[in-house]
């Protein structure tokens, strides 16, 4: 088990010591282990070596910072200058919620950015402000258009986070595949098999073997429907803001030449211009109620909100601490040592590397 | 079959005799003859008669024009005054580009609407105006929360129009359902059955009877993410804005008590305000014709982008007419005879209501 705040500190101190401005190496650190804290590990420290790599590689660029080109009204377009995308994307959430609480709501679209991890990460920072917070990011192809064989769409996630008052934030953050394909990631770095209906491999024949599908396409999620959304996303958070899309958004872990070209999509709202924000939280609250008081189905046991299981591997995850995978514990380990860190102080009893045992 | 310009200026006129200010009457029958024509029967002339009943029985109210509660920088709050829903719609539309032109983008919430038809018939408007739209309504309850058994939320639609240049534009309008409601109804105005994994009973059951499944829940696109896209459609579009949500939003059919308190959230954004406009178009262009060039699998003829087809549908019924079930054309037939009107003077050839045969 290593401790999150531990671990946090270990990854914020690679990424300084990598040359990452300090206050940014924290923006990564946070991000990432925020993601293991939610249960989302597709999304967490299994991401550093690759983020290293990218650095290492001068395929990240971590001393540009985020420039603004264009901001009139409540529309802004900003590069990221190819910097870290979560430090690029904190970047345009601030500009977003500062100018919805300006303008009543606020859409800012960028370009020259990179993964950026959770789309959750930005949106439980604008529900802190009592906004309304919609994002969406392209990703490189890994899903085929209806009709289509090979991947032409990424998985590109929306995210949709909205406050309550005594309920948890009601918070969306999905892929527009089956299944977002970080988690194949993890079950191809488990050795697991995946379900069926999840991917195609690069023949577009079905497959349970997570590399066959890393190595095909995940599916969209509910066919033409998904192939929509995640066309959307594209459209928004590339076409229309200069970055790549389709082919042009890079695979971070593939493209060694260039750098990813992403895009993301920032819309947000201030709830204040609708109705007093403590009348909203109450209609909120309502609303979340009335769905978890309905019928269930044979052998469930609560209506879930969105977001509320990750709330709930938080609270669990900062008290018992954060499990890796063997082989992502070995990466950091081995990170660890190039910079003359030791990821082990990070980690406690059984199951942490240290231990031994990881299963 | 039905010429589509005089089965308009047949609708258009009922309304108008029934006490609609023509202009209103105009819009409302525009908005179901151009559904007819796309080929979404679900949101056609099909509706004139629930439509007519909820203004016979003083459940709409085509007197009052929509009124503007609060407006101030990108942000409008508007309150549709239990008007027509395409009435409504149209008002919440103009305004939406009025303002995206001025502030580069726009928000405009709407409470307090009705059944506003196909969100396409909204942003093909705005498509026309070199305008990107995403405009969303909650509904009356038909689907279960995941792990539910009857309906809470509404088949909540999302609608995304985006302009392109040569191409055809970017039209997405879906239910957040496996399928639209609509298409259910007409299943079971045809007598037809339905496809397994569209419903389930009222008593939870999978069903393929389309009555049943209308006295019970359609089922949610993909599981839970289809769940808590239609639930953050509800929160904006009801929760935030002041309208009825879950249980608060009345079904049109069945509710003659009260008004329907539907509400709208619509986003426009300009596209220039990122880019030149022909610039944009031709990346669009070349986004659109990089995913119909790409190799199709077994049995595909063509990869299609949404809105292709119904855009084919338009011209295709505008020259051949439009055909209606047995069911529909009687019952244009008796509100015409109600209102001093002939809707068989729409009609054509054989499979129209006079020919006899309608399949």
């Amino acid at each position: 088990m290593y401790d999150w705040a531990k671990l946090q500190q270990f990854c914020e101190q690679v990424f300084a010591r990598a040359g990452v401005p300090r206050a940014n190496a924290a923006i990564v650190a946070e991000s990432l282990v925020q993601a293991d804290l939610r249960g989302v590990e597709s999304h967490g420290v299994v991401r550093t070596d690759i983020y290293m790599k990218r650095v290492e590689a001068g395929r990240m660029n971590p001393h540009a910072e985020p420039a603004v080109v264009s901001e009139r009204d409540m529309v802004t377009l900003l590069d990221g200058s190819n910097n870290f995308g979560a430090v690029v994307g904190t970047r345009a959430l601030d500009i977003a919620m500062a100018r919805a609480k300006a303008n009543g709501a606020s859409i800012v679209g960028v370009r020259g950015s990179n993964h950026f991890g959770t789309g959750a990460y930005y949106a439980l920072k604008a529900i802190e402000q009592d906004l309304i917070l919609l994002v969406m990011s392209n990703a490189s192809q890994t899903m085929p258009p209806t009709g289509g064989v090979r991947p032409f769409l990424g998985t590109n996630p929306l995210c949709v986070g909205v406050p309550a008052g005594q309920e948890q934030p009601f918070l969306l953050d999905m892929a527009t595949s089956v299944v977002a394909r970080g988690k194949i990631i993890v079950a191809a770095q488990k050795g697991e098999p995946i379900p069926s209906g999840w991917a195609i491999d690069k023949d577009g024949n079905p497959t349970n073997d997570a590399q066959a599908a890393l190595n095909g396409s995940v599916l969209p999620l509910g066919g033409p429907k998904g192939y929509a959304i995640s066309m959307f996303i594209d459209i928004l958070s590339g076409v229309l803001t200069g970055a790549g899309y389709g082919k042009y958004v890079n695979n971070m872990y593939e493209n060694w030449e260039e750098p990813q070209q992403v895009g993301h999509f920032f819309i947000a709202v201030d709830v204040s211009r609708f109705m007093p924000v403590e009348q909203f939280k109450r209609r909120m609250d309502d609303y979340i109620r009335l769905i978890k008081a309905e019928p269930k189905a044979q052998g469930v046991e609560e209506i879930l909100i969105p977001g509320e299981l990750e709330h709930r591997q938080t609270l669990l995850r900062k008290r018992q601490g954060i499990r890796l995978p063997l082989k992502v514990a070995m990466e950091l380990d081995a990170i660890g040592q190039k910079y003359g860190l030791d990821v082990s102080a990070a980690a406690f009893g059984e199951g942490s590397i240290m231990g031994g045992s990881i299963a």
